[in-house]
């Protein structure tokens, strides 16, 4: 029975990269219900990729089209865009948790899929849970699936759940 | 406390594709030790995806080399490793789980990517946990990876699980 003991006296750290999307959302509700158990010690992480200036940039082919002002309210948009995530990630963990679960948060700026990839590593995730459809604010501006990016790239193992249609 | 009772009680199906690789093995030890809790009354599905015959036959490129005897042969080798893979898997159920799983058992013929996909959607399963080079017996036959390949295409979450180095 030490076994037992010692699964559930396990700390754990769940890393759960959330953004705009419902599937990130759902992703989050499925990993409260099915991975972070009353019995543990998990501790919950809320990342969220905020898109870098850079990408605000490049939709601007001419240089010069964004003035510093555009840039400006760009960036306050964006911050009120992560702070509305965090916001719905934090009320889906109150309302769902069958238990009060600890949790921190983590914005960083960047490429949802170096930023993703980078914090797992460095905080020594457990378990990364992500949605299909994280894809960051400005869908165009990455290329290719943030999913499939990270199951091949981080070390932890990657839980990546699909919202059923 | 009426959802607490609920989570508790739902019927999970844990489908567990399983091969002759290390990685696989650690992938069903981590979810034995992360995903099935002792409260739950999860069932585990090994699968193992046997090598169709048309795989042997694509490593012939003259089509004339393998005799029927040697097929025959091929047939029993890929049994018997079929029949090894889920022993060792079964085998690690019993030692690691902490409390006694249901455990069910399938082995299939053909592309491993095209018989965890089917299979987790036919038994609509709650989650499908892969290992990361789940390759199958010959690794170069099937080219792509196979995590990849379900994590795009199966309905249900999918957990890929790396063992680390």
């Amino acid at each position: 029975m030490a076994d037992e003991d010692q699964v559930a006296a396990k700390e754990r750290k769940i890393l759960v990269a959330v953004d705009e999307g419902e599937e990130s959302m759902y992703a989050l509700s499925w990993c409260l219900k099915n991975i972070i158990s009353q019995s543990s010690k998990d501790t919950l992480i809320l990342l969220y990729a905020k898109p870098p200036r850079a990408v605000y940039s490049s939709l601007d082919g001419s240089g010069y089209l964004f003035s510093a002002d555009i840039m400006v309210t760009m960036d306050k948009y964006s911050n009120s865009v992560a702070a509305c995530v965090i916001d719905k990630a934090k009320r889906i963990c109150r309302e769902q948790a069958d238990h009060e679960v600890k949790m921190e948060v983590k914005i960083e700026s960047g490429d949802p899929r170096d930023v993703i990839c980078q914090f797992a590593d460095e905080i020594k995730a457990d378990v990364l849970v992500l949605g299909t459809h994280g894809y960051g604010l400005i869908k165009r501006a990455f290329l290719g699936s943030v999913s499939t990016h990270c199951a091949q790239n981080v070390k932890c193992p990657v839980l990546i759940v699909k919202k059923p249609k």
